[in-house]
Order: structure tokens, then C-alpha cells, then sequence
């Protein structure tokens, strides 16, 4: 068998998706691994909840790192480039080298969010209607112009891995395939759903602590409580 | 369910063992994540295989990180002592702040190796059985002794964190689940499996290259081929 | 102090350089390390040489780790976004949601190198002086219409974060921060300056190596002859 | 030059200690680069310190990966065995396989700490000095016969990685060389120096801790601040 059949796929943004390829583990992995540390055998789930909560509270992370997930996700570039600095992980990725970009390939946003006053590097409210379909135009005019270039550069024999110069880098969705253990996976999801995160990257990490929650639900409670709500 | 069975259990040394305890991908996993570069698809067993030894050959390493095995391992601290210096991977270890040593714990050699005159770190040949069967018993002594000690200072409520300087800590036995990529676990049969390597992880080395090649067969073939025999 | 004086300064394709920040050990540095595992003492040059020689022979990686370099860096996208995808080291990079880009931002190429027909993913040759005129032109063309549109969104009081997608993103220039030890930037040398590495990212590779040579002359020598030249 | 003279000693428990053998960065080398972000200069020392809590604070942690540190320690296994678990930085190790132990290897407790009730792996109190003198003449027992039968296996030519067996090995100290950045070591000190350590591992935690404020004195303040006195 040679194409995976996703578990599960969720749209995110207007072209992008994260599916979920495959998981490895589930509470009870994290619960088994820790218990290894004292030769322990289970006395029921409440017990092991409990462990597990443990666990979180007091920060012992190794035990979260024996669940691996493996994601495929489509992103645009300003998303991606955030992506990739989280180094615990492994990431294949569509190249630009090797295959053409054309206009399906772009991302167009919701809204045209505002610079933010307070946060140098974030954004706040939108656009007037007006103002943002002027925008959507003006996007869709360059984003043509872009392409039309592109094109006549391939066309004129220039290499992929150049005649990309021309395209609207930040915009163009790209493919990967991510697998991530659970702990690095929370620590992905606590800094890019936090409200100073780019709007953007914001969707992927909803998308999923969605699948995060339903495949570890014990674990996904007590990161909630612990974790993630008491970071500023 | 609390207590994962084992998908398989390999004997190692007079007490050890190797278990595979989970999974996660095969052979095509590895080729259907490099196919991501260029959105490929499959185009039927024999091209998967050749792309596959393609990237062996060319070192193209991250598609072999999409595998991950998760195993629990019984070894003795001159095994494990080694074992963990290998950072890419995850580690939960039995404690000996926790769980109390006995004389089931200890490891005995089969053989004696001699000190090897050309490698300064390494072993050739045996003690004759004569010799050996005088060292058998000095061991068992010691192991005697210590153990007693170590008992009587439990006794006289020293905690085990402590007690165990009265322990012969090289031969301890200590459990541990240990999650690993395809990639790193790669790194670790060829370094373990050297002759250079310490006889007793080369044995863990051995059962973890008949697990890998039972789970990843055209992997193991790719690996052999340009990896293992080609490394001095 | 608070502007680090860069011991040297490399110029790099049309707008970026490789400077060299600081660095941590030398050749000594390694040997010194690999003699702990003996805690043996120095006989001198010639057989400090001899033993650093052996440990790249012998692929000992961890006392080349012993070495680490910070760089500042500045590179356009095409060769950042591969640059980033090491994950042994640590990256500080300038935002684009902080920061605003203008027409000094961006990499022109110096030639249109074509697409290779034996490597999908590679380059060779390059158009004629006449067509090369013509697609100068023509990306200039593009790359005001960007920065125009750009400033627009800008002026309107998009965020920058958002306005990034009217950009040629592949072709902006950012500045970094690199800290990496010797293990790893070998790594990087090795990959990034092969042949079928992206040209861009070869010439900063090759800067790279310069410094290397310059400042581990043994590790150098040792890295060239077991390492470089074996690689296909 | 080739035995590197430490810039500082300290020692640890009765025969180990911490060498302090280079730093690369200090404070003002964190900030500088957590300005890359912003292309920003220096506006002085307060803003330039503020800016450093501000970092720390939030949680910025790449920025504390630019300053090095690279120590020498001697440490009984007791403390090394947990030491070698931290997976960021780099290590190289007195091997075992190579260099014989004799009586001046072994770590001798100062107090014979007992088995805490209310921390399964833990310790509080001592025994008294009548038991602790009996306990002290038994493990100088225990140590004596051990390197008598080590000694033994040696002179009849068993390889020294087999022959440790014999000995008391969670007492046996080893000298390794440890390149690690602050924001790893921060970690470090956060888990080793916290009140459920293990006792002796607290001690070397407390020495590399004295380093750390010596030579980063504004991140060792928004450590203790935002880090060290929050945690549990």
C-alpha cells in the first residue's frame, strides 16, 4: 500500500489541511512509560490519571515524548517558516525545486488584519469591506503578475529553483509531513495558539490541540490546567 | 489497558531482554514521506524500493525518521551506561532512588575476555575454564558481599538513593522503555553492533537488527548495503 | 559593549555576508576533549594531529562537538529556508513582523542558471546574455510592483505580518544569528556545498568553509580528506 | 598549548569538583542577539538589561542558547548517571574500558542520609554518628574487596570493561568534559538543584549555579526571578 489513507483531516485556512498520517500511543503509553521508573503495574484508571496529572504538574516531560504523532499539513509560507524553527522533530517537505507553483498554490486571507500599536509584532481588528476589497484586488493583480513571470522564466528554460525569485514567497502553500512526539507537540501548540502568535499559524495549532484532545484526552486535561492556561 | 503486551520478546544475556512494545510505519511510510518533496505517487513496489536504496546511497536521512519503534529493554549498566549517550531518542529508566536491588539483578559473563593487546579499549579471547570457574565463584562472592551490605544499610533506613554506593553498580540490571526513530536507531546498530563495541551492547545491537530488518526489510537491505559494510 | 565587532566580515552574492562573531576552541580544543576518555596527557603536536586524524577516521563525532562558532549572517529565502532546516544549533532571526522591507532586501541573481535535465531538482548553464537582460528587467519589474503594493497595504494600516504576502518572498534578505559546533557545521559544509546543493546556499557554504580551514587548519585537513572528498 | 588551565575550580563533595574551562558570550551576547529581530541597537544598559527580563519573562529561549559554557567535572556515577540524561549539549567521558580504577576513585558520603517517608525516592535526615561510623568501616570493607577482585581479574588478564564488574560502580568517579549553552544549563540547575534531587547531584548544581551568576549576572537575576523561585 503506497498512498495513506488519512485518520482524520481538518481544512485549515483557505487551501491548507492538517491530516493526521498516524499516531503512536495513547494515555495509557505516557502512564506505562512513567511507571517504569519504580517496576509499577496499573491499579486502575483513577490511579493512573492521577499519575498522569502528576506527571504534568511537577514537569517530568520523557514520559509525554513516548506518543508520536504524524501529521501531513498544508501551509502557506508565513506559517511554515514558524514552523520549521521547532527543532524536536522530523519534517519532509514539498520542494519548490523540483515541482511548479500556479494559483492554486496561494493563500488569501479572511481579513486584512491591522498593525497592532501595542504588540510591535502583531496585528489587531481589519480592514473597512471597502478598503480590504481594494486590497483582495490589488492581491489577485499581483499574485497574476507573479505567476505570469514565473512562467515566462520556466518557459525560457530558467530552473525552478531560481525562476521561484518571482513568486509571492509568503503566500505559496507548501506540503509536509511532520511527526512530532507529544511533548514537543504541546510545546508547538502552548507558543502558536497564544494570542501573540501570527493569526495564521494560530489556525494550524487549533487544528491540532482538536486531535490532540481526542487522541490523549487525560493528557490533553491536565496540559490545559497546568500548562496552558497559566502561561501569560 | 494498562500492561502492554509485547508485539515480540528476544532473550539477551543471562537476564536481559529485548521487547518491541509498538510501532509506527514500515518501509513504505519512509517512502511515501520522501515522496512528499515532489507530491509523487507511488508507482508500484519495485520503483518504491529503488527510490527507497536512492536515498540510503545519497544519505537523504529524515525520511527515516517517520518510523518510530518504541521498545523495553532489560540490560545491565555496562550496556546501558552506553545506551545513553544516544540523545536522539526518548528514555524512561527503572530508578534505584525507587526500587531496592537484589541478587536477580545482577549480571554474570559467560566467558572472561582477556584484555586486548592491540585495542586499548577492547577484549580477545578467554580465560581457560580453570580460571574462569575461580573468577565465577570471586564474583559471586562479591556479589554476596555487597548485597548484604547493601541490605543492612536499608535495614538501618539509609535511603536507596545512598545505600547503593555498597552496590556493584556495573552489573545492575535496570529496565527502561526506549522510543527511537529508524534514523537514530540505524546510528546505534552500527556504532553497537561494531566489533569494537563492548560484547555486551553488541548483543543488544544484534537483537535490535533482527527487529529492524523483520519490521523494515528493504530498509535493513538499503542500510547493509551502503552503511553497515562499508563502515570500518 | 553592546555591538559585537565581527572578527571577519565574508561578502556573500550581491547583499549578504557571513560574519564570524565569535569563536569557542580550536583544534587543541578537540584533541583535549577526545583525551579525557584516557585522561591521557599531550606528547606533543605531531601525535595530537595524529589523534585528531583518527577520531575523523573514525567518525568519533562528540570532540568535534567540544568547537562552537556564532555567525551573523545575511541571506535571501532561497537559502535560509534551507539553512534552517538544521536543527543541531541555535538561530536568532530578524522578523518580518517586525521589521519592513525595502528595494535594498532583495537578491538578484547573477546569472539565470537552467533548468538541469538530469537533476529535477538541480541547475546547469544559463541563459544568454540577451534573454538574461531581459529577465533582469523583467524581475525588476516585479520586485517594485511587490514593494509598491506593499506600502500601500502599509499605509492603509495592514500589519506587517499580513502585507508580507505582496513580497517576492524567496528573494528577501534576512539577518541571523548562528551558533553551531564544529559536528554540525561539517554537517552543513558537507551537504550544502556539494554540487547539487542550490548555488546560493553553496556560496555560503563555502564561506563557511573558509573560516573553517582558517581556524581548525587540522580538523580541516582531517574533515577533507575522510569526509568531503568521499562523498559522491 | 594542549592542557587548557580552567579559568575557575571548584570543588564538589570529597574528591570531585567543577572546572570552569571556557565561555563563549556573556550577558550583552543574549541580548544582541535577541536584537537580530528587530535589526535594533543598543539604547544603553537598562534598556538593554530590561529587554534581557523581558526575554525571560516570556519565555524567549533561543537567545539564552547563545552563550557557551564548557566545563570539566568529576563526579561519582551516582550524579553522572543523572547528569548524562540531559540530552542538550555535548559530552566526553572517561572511559572505564581504558583507564583502571584504584581507591582514590570512590566516593565516600559525608552523612549517611535516610530513606525519606514522604518521597518514595528521596532522602531526609541522617543516621546517627555511632550508626554512621559502622556504616563508613563497612563500605571501606565493601571498597576494599571489590578492588582486591578487580585487581585480581586484571592481573589475570580480563579485559578491564569486564573486570569493573567487580566494582562499586555507583561510587566510581569519572572525569568528563561538558559543553552545554545557558539556556540548557538554566535547566539543569532548575531540576538538579531542586529540593528532590538527589543529594549529591544538588552539590555540583549549587557549583555550576555559582558560575552562572558570575558570569551572567542579569540572566542569573531574571532566572532566579521569573524561573528558579517558581518552580515547586
Amino acid at each position: 500500500m503506497t498512498t495513506q489513507q488519512p485518520l482524520d483531516h481538518i481544512p485549515v485556512l483557505d487551501k491548507g489541511f492538517v491530516e493526521v498520517l498516524d499516531v503512536m500511543g495513547d494515555d495509557n503509553a505516557i502512564v506505562a512509560a512513567a511507571r517504569v521508573s519504580f517496576l509499577g503495574e496499573s491499579k486502575g484508571p483513577d490511579r493512573d490519571k492521577k499519575l498522569l496529572f502528576y506527571l504534568m504538574r511537577h514537569d517530568h516531560g520523557t514520559p509525554f515524548e513516548m506518543v508520536v504523532f504524524k501529521f501531513r499539513v498544508r501551509a502557506p509560507e508565513v506559517a511554515f517558516r514558524q514552523w520549521v524553527r521547532h527543532r524536536i522533530g522530523s519534517f519532509n517537505v514539498q520542494s519548490r525545486r523540483y515541482t511548479e507553483v500556479d494559483e492554486t498554490d496561494y493563500y488569501h486571507p479572511p481579513a486584512w488584519r491591522m498593525q497592532s500599536e501595542s504588540n510591535k509584532q502583531g496585528s489587531e481588528g481589519a480592514l473597512d469591506d471597502v478598503a480590504a476589497a481594494q486590497l483582495d484586488a490589488r492581491l489577485e493583480e499581483v499574485y497574476r503578475a507573479c505567476t505570469a513571470a514565473y512562467q515566462d522564466a520556466l518557459a525560457a528554460g530558467v530552473a525552478r529553483e531560481l525562476a521561484r525569485l518571482f513568486l509571492p514567497g509568503f503566500a505559496v502553500y507548501s506540503t509536509f509531513i511532520w511527526t512530532v512526539n507529544a511533548r514537543a507537540l504541546m510545546n508547538f501548540i502552548r507558543l502558536r495558539m497564544a494570542p501573540d502568535a501570527q493569526w495564521e499559524i494560530q489556525q494550524y495549532a487549533r487544528a491540532l490541540w482538536g486531535v490532540f484532545q481526542a487522541r490523549l484526552p487525560w493528557t490533553a486535561e491536565a496540559f490545559a490546567t497546568y500548562q496552558l492556561h497559566k502561561a501569560e
